[in-house]
């Protein structure tokens, strides 16, 4: 197990419905040494990659990315989320039904802050069905940058999302995949890398 | 002026109703450098204080915290706002009206990553009528733990947030200290310090 994986077998909460929780490090409470971590193991996979950004999307999302971008040294962009148009400015906007809970929601970034000359770091906490993740991917394509590289901390194996983006040719990096968890036992399968 | 002043001097937006814009460094686009200077300085100025844990609010408040919290190696804990209760488990809820929407918003960190062990160094990216930084005050409270100090990026001096913070006797920090901003000459005075 790698050091991610470590954590959270050691301080993960299984609950009914394949919910894995890790808000006591990873999105409410935040393990800023972990943070670091992640982003230099993110540095390693994406090496030699031309990176000049990083995009991620509020809020779970940015306290990872902010420390990540220390390893990588480029400007973060969170990505703010809304339930309706409600912008002044121009915008690139991107509509994205959730798979699990059929509601549309908008994946919204300032035009200013993504241009064709961009190569973009996607990085996350989650990656389940991955609505959100292709709102981020759309959103780059709106601007004509380029999606160097994706970067999650937890990917849910069981889910589609991964497999998805995969298929469609990214450089995916899960820290951690989940493969299976049965609530009953506690017993978490991460996928071997 | 001081390494943030300057920066809003050179990249900061006046609008009318007293908007200063600062989105292409703090609370859009994210200038981790930035970030990195602020710790540093938060740092300094809340030296010998025994800080063990940063608590901010969500969305813009957690990238600042994150990277600030590297200078202090302590964990972040973002509080999450809420229009209405729909919660798991046991969580402290502050209730704050704001000054200018008049809206009814909840604050709101779950009790177990909060408890009266804590000495805890709020961080937020502006204060205004600081309406939300009450809110995080009250939770501290609720918790029995300590607020050891306040760490503020820009605050607007010619609103009434910081005065009152500083009349009921915390440290507040604030970088850069917007005392007036002149739409038509897109003047700032910033408060000596």
């Amino acid at each position: 197990m790698n050091f991610l994986e470590e954590r959270i077998a050691k301080d993960g909460i299984l609950k009914e419905g394949n919910v894995l929780k890790v808000d006591s490090f990873l999105n409410h409470q935040m393990d800023i040494h972990l943070f670091d971590e992640m982003g230099k193991e993110w540095k390693k996979r994406f090496e030699g990659k031309n990176i000049n950004k990083i995009l991620t999307i509020e809020a779970s999302g940015i306290g990872i990315a902010a420390v990540a971008a220390m390893h990588f040294d480029v400007p973060v962009v969170f990505a703010k989320k809304a339930k309706s148009i409600n912008l002044e400015g121009d915008m690139y906007v991107a509509e994205v039904e959730s798979f699990t809970h059929k509601t549309k929601n908008q994946v919204i970034v300032a035009q200013k802050f993504l241009t064709e000359d961009d190569h973009v770091l996607i990085i996350d906490d989650f990656l389940a069905n991955g609505c959100a993740l292709q709102g981020l991917i759309q959103i780059v394509q709106q601007a004509g940058a380029t999606v160097e590289g994706i970067g999650i901390a937890i990917e849910k194996g069981f889910q589609q999302g991964g497999q998805i983006i995969r298929n469609l040719g990214y450089q995916l990096e899960s820290l951690a995949i989940v493969d299976g968890m049965d609530v009953e036992t506690g017993e978490l399968t991460f996928r071997e890398q």
